[in-house]
This record gives C-alpha cells, sequence and structure tokens, in this order.
C-alpha cells in the first residue's frame, strides 16, 4: 500500500468535489465529516460506535489533550491512536483556536502564546514549534499549523495584523514538522472577512507549500451569509490539487453551502453537543425531544437510519430518557447525529459524482424547512 | 413452551441454593443478579449491552415510573418490555421503599400512602391495590406487593407495627394480583432485626401464598454483620420450593454471604452507581480507576474481562476519562461493572453445582482483601 499523503480528485460538479485524501491509518471519502473527540473522546460514543457510523477520520484537540492527560503521557502510551482505540486517520487542531477561545490569556507575542489553563489555572506558552511537538507526540495523521485567530468583528487593521502573525507561524510550524510518509500538515487561511487578506493569506501559505489548506476564522458567529460571502472567494484561492478543510463548521445546510462552495473536509461538535441537550438531526429537519409532541409517539427518530437509537428505540423512550437527564439519552441521542451526518456526507458524494448535487441541496434544505420548521437550527 | 411461573431447585450445596426461576419472558438461572433499571434503563449502558452481559433479568421502579413517564402512558405503548426494548423478564419494586427514601411522606394510614413527588412536588396516594395496578400496567414478570418499610433502628414496636401492616397489604396485594400464565407475585418479608417478628411475617406470607418470597428491611445500614445474622435464620422460615429474593443487596461479598445463607436473587445500584463514580470490581478486589497508580496503566481494568471496557481500553484511558469527568467514562465503568456482577454469578451457580461454593467463596473473599485493600468496600 501507498503510504503516502496524497490527495485524488474523483469527480466535481460545478464547484462541489469528490475526492480521496489518502495517509498514514487509511483513507478518507470527501467530502468527510470529521467527528469531534476532543479530550480523546467522541463525547458519549464508544468508538465502536463512531466507526460502525461510517467515519474515517475524527479530530483531537491540542489544547484540550495537552492540560491533560498531556502529550507526554498519550505518546508513552504508544499515541493518541492507541490511547483512545481508534485505528483510522486523526487530524489535530493545532490548539490555536481553543487557546483563544477557552484559556485565560496572559501574553501574545511574535514568540507564542502565554495562557492560564481553564481546569486549574495552571500557565502555559505554546509556540508554533511546540504546538507541532505536541501534535507529532499525539501521532496524528493530519497536523494542523499553530495560528493567531482573531474575534468576530475584528478590523480590517486587527484581520491583517493578525494574518501576518499567522503567515510567520505557518513557515515556522512547517519548519518544525517532520515529514513521515502518510503524515500530512495542512496550513490555515485567515484574513476575516476581507477578500484580499484570503488572497494574500492563501498565496503566502501556497508558497510555503502544505498537503491541505484549512479556512479558519469563519464559524465564530458572522452567520451563515457572511460566511457563504467569504466562501464564495475564498476557495478560488486555493489549489485545486489539494484538500480544502473548513474549520469548526456546522449545522447541515451550512455544510451543502460550503461543499457547494468546493470544501472538502469538515468538523464540528454540533452532532454531539445537540444530541446531549436533546437535538436530533434527520433528512426531514432537526427535531426537539424534548418537545411534549413526542410523549407518544412510537415511530424512531428517523425512518430507515440505520443508527442504533432508531433501531431500538422510539422517540417516546427517547423523549422520556431525555426529559428524565438520563445519560443514556445522551448517549443515543449523540449516536444518532454522527450517524445522520455520516449519511449526510455520503448522499452528498454521491450526488457530486452523479453530477445532482445541486438538485440534492435544494430538496435537502426544502425539506428541512418544510417539517417542524420551529425547530431547525 | 411451558409458560407458567416455576422455580426449580436444581443443586445445592449446604445453604447454597442452584435454581432456575421461568417466568413469561424467559428464565433465570439462579443465583441472579438484576442489574437495576429505575427510570426504564440500567443508567448509562444501552439494553443491547445490558443483554451481552449475560443478565437475564433486570429491575424497574414502580415509584419513578409512575411519576414519569407514567404507567398509562407505559401501558399505552405495550408496556415496560416494549418501551426499554428489553424482552427478558423484569421484576418491578412496589413502590413501598422508594416512597419511604424518596418521597416526601404526607401521610401513612392503613388505606396507604400519601406522598409528594420528589421532581414537582405534586400528590400522590398509593395503595396496595394502586401498586399492583401499577406493576400489572407496566407488564411485570414479577411483581412485589407493597409493604411499609421502617428506618434502621427501628424499635421492636415499630418493627411489628410495619410488619402487621405489611401483612395486611401482602393480602389486599395478592387479592389485586391478576393471575396470569407466566406472572408471579413475591411477598416480602418484613419484621427488622427481630427473629420472632421475621418468622410471623414468614408465616403468614407463606399462608397468604406466593411465587417467591423476599427479604425486605435489610442492606438499610444495619451493616454486613447484622444483616448476616439475620439471614442465619430468616431464611430458614422460608419454603425451599419458591425463589428467595434479597432486597437491595449490595457489595459482592454481601452476595456472597447471601447465598451461603440460601438466598437466589438480589438487585443493587452499587454496579451502575460505583461505575459512575469510578470505582469498578474485579475478581481481586475493587479499583478506584481515579487512583494516579493507574494514570500510565496500559493494562485493561481486569484481565480475560469479556466486557467491551476490558476489550478495548487500558486502565490509563479509563482514568482519563473519569478524571475528565467524560460521560463514555460512566459508560464504560458501568458496562463492566454489571459484566463483573453477572460473571460474579455465573462463578458462584457453576461452584454451587460442583459443590465447591463454599471454597470459591474463601478464594474470592481472600482475593479481595488482598489486592487494593484500601479500595475495598
Amino acid at each position: 500500500m501507498d503510504k503516502s499523503f496524497s490527495f485524488k480528485l474523483k469527480a466535481t460538479d460545478n464547484k462541489a468535489r469528490r475526492g480521496e485524501v489518502s495517509c498514514a491509518h487509511g483513507t478518507i471519502q470527501t467530502p468527510a465529516f470529521m467527528p469531534v473527540g476532543t479530550a480523546a473522546t467522541v463525547k458519549a460514543i464508544k468508538t465502536r460506535d463512531v466507526k460502525d457510523s461510517g467515519a474515517e477520520i475524527i479530530l483531537g484537540n491540542v489544547y484540550h489533550l495537552m492540560l491533560r492527560p498531556t502529550a507526554e503521557l498519550i505518546e508513552k502510551l504508544g499515541g493518541l491512536h492507541k490511547f483512545m482505540n481508534w485505528d483510522k486517520p486523526i487530524l489535530t487542531d493545532s490548539g490555536g483556536f481553543q487557546v483563544m477561545s477557552l484559556s485565560k490569556i496572559r501574553k501574545i507575542s511574535d514568540e507564542g502564546v502565554e495562557f492560564s489553563s481553564h481546569l486549574d489555572g495552571s500557565k502555559y506558552f505554546v509556540t508554533p514549534e511546540r504546538s507541532i511537538e505536541i501534535q507529532h507526540k499525539l501521532g496524528s495523521d493530519i497536523t494542523m499549523i499553530f495560528d493567531e485567530c482573531v474575534q468576530f468583528g475584528a478590523s480590517y487593521e486587527e484581520s491583517k495584523k493578525a494574518m501576518d502573525r499567522s503567515l510567520a507561524w505557518a513557515q515556522r510550524s512547517r519548519d518544525a514538522f517532520q515529514k513521515r510518509a502518510g503524515y500530512g500538515i495542512f496550513g490555515i487561511v485567515q484574513g476575516g472577512v476581507f477578500s484580499d487578506l484570503r488572497k494574500i493569506s492563501s498565496e503566502e501559505l501556497i508558497k510555503i507549500g502544505f498537503d491541505g489548506y484549512a479556512i479558519g476564522g469563519l464559524a465564530v458567529g458572522e452567520g451563515q451569509q457572511v460566511m457563504f460571502e467569504v466562501l464564495d472567494y475564498a476557495t478560488d484561492f486555493l489549489p485545486t490539487t489539494h484538500p480544502r478543510y473548513l474549520m469548526g463548521v456546522g449545522k447541515p445546510s451550512d455544510i451543502i453551502g460550503a461543499v457547494a462552495r468546493g470544501i472538502d473536509m469538515f468538523d464540528c461538535v454540533i452532532p454531539t453537543r445537540s444530541g446531549r441537550t436533546g437535538q436530533a438531526f434527520t433528512f426531514n429537519g432537526a427535531v426537539n425531544i424534548r418537545n411534549a409532541k413526542h410523549r407518544e409517539d412510537s415511530r424512531p427518530l428517523e425512518k430507515n437510519c440505520a443508527c442504533y437509537a432508531c433501531k431500538n428505540h422510539s422517540r417516546a423512550y427517547l423523549h422520556h430518557l431525555v426529559k428524565s437527564q438520563e445519560i443514556l439519552g445522551s448517549m443515543l441521542m449523540s449516536e444518532h447525529n454522527i450517524f445522520f451526518y455520516q449519511n449526510l456526507m455520503s448522499e452528498i458524494r454521491k450526488s457530486i459524482a452523479e453530477k445532482r448535487f445541486s438538485q440534492f441541496a435544494e430538496n435537502f434544505l426544502a425539506q428541512e424547512l418544510q417539517n417542524e420548521p420551529e425547530e431547525n437550527f
């Protein structure tokens, strides 16, 4: 087996792309959705069941894992794959985003970021080199560069400053990355909502040269319309020969709109977080299982869904579990949602290969709006 | 298939009994442990995995289910088996114990108990007839009579008064029970720690006639030694031809000691509750997975255990999950514990059949004390 990191474009339908990423622990059919396994677990789901959902890659968070149990311990125990018993590909984010959103920042300099842990207040200093080292210790198939994220609403000047620093950090991340067969590193395009910055960021990253390109700094509160406006041009700045990853996105309609604009990879906590709060996704729209109308409903969450929850339990039972705050409610709802997301990606891939993606997208969004509109996200 | 409710004594070893209960939804090898499925779920475990543990019967709680989602709704949806998708036998307690321990009692009279729900304060009135009706609606294979439980430390007079009332309620429960092929009703012996009361209670219940006899009012804080002292005589008052159920017990050593004194059936929240707080049971004693010594331990919780957690994950991973308060930690620890309890019962049954139960018990208790003694329960 050729273990080199590669991307193969198998079909296109307008801007939508059907591809395949090959890396150390396997191949990933794209467009792909990566369930988030923040602390070495996709929350409330066994790894066996994550695999059964059809997920071919999951995401781990450098920020959480470096704090607990530490990259050093995971390395000692054989790496993240072995630690959590997941033998398919893993992508790790670099910690840049979480450092900004979760920790108490003490100081950002050109050298790196000094922050206090949200767990116990202890101090850490992360540089691009340290982030790459951590991801190496974890054994990530796909390493992300360490970048500086600005908050939504940042001015042109602030966005440019963070972009420039992120480019310098991208070079340092690239230099620190130890190339091994099958392992790749992705750059992250910054530049906020400013097209000229997105263009410069993309060009400079391409000059450095990465195995894939992520679009960062979106899904931070700007709303779907603004996000799509950025994506309308941002993917055009990227090479067609490499995978494109939209970080932290999103709802089903976000994903469909982003695929239409040429994105290949996604990650988001929405399916698991929503599952824990009683929200389910279906091809007929979102379902709030806490709603009283489900109390006596003996139908499954979704007809023909192959997940354990749908094959074994009624909406009435799920309603009871969630209302009773039973852990099993979180388990079943989360598992359904990751199955749904994988089914959605599978349908997206099929429709692109058959050159009917825009029709699929239109039908999906119409169904979503038609049914239980009050519950849509 | 003969669907009548029956008990067959297959072997004895001193007072220990190896038997088989047959009821509407299947047969139960005894001594048996029933995982507790309070609110129509064995907490944090899928029904499929409960079944895979070898459990042949689970327990449901009338008190919790009558409050939410209500017996009427469960009946409408096809009964408790269908509601929670568990097709093996179910025993329901009558609500007597939970009403006393969880709700705010408003009034106890010869007629019944008036109480306020611990969920929302709403008022309920439960009589023996109502408890039996609820259990009928749930579709329990084994119905328990409605009784009055006294707290540990109750005087002789208090214990006698509650026992007398419980006997009157036993007769009313028996009268209200609708006999159907394969469905049984158990009496509950009361009488506190007083042997003459236990004797009277047993004799009177036998006169009424039940399909099995439970020993109630123990495991309420009296400690193992006092419990064993009561069991030393209490089982002698019961017919050898019927199953004997010790309610709410217990730790592995409690179970072993009770089996030695002639008990056939057990239920307890310990395996699941302990799992959620990071305590695991093994044949080498209890393990507190939060203990720092497990941080780098790549061994499974228990060697040769066939549970999902032991087949797939290390102690180090479980330590990380539990310390991180991840739901998956509760799931894996709970599932291991119910597997362990079923394995324990299986070993107990084998050792009785082979007339070496006392040797098995001695070895088990010695191992438990020898290893990690500070963590024993």
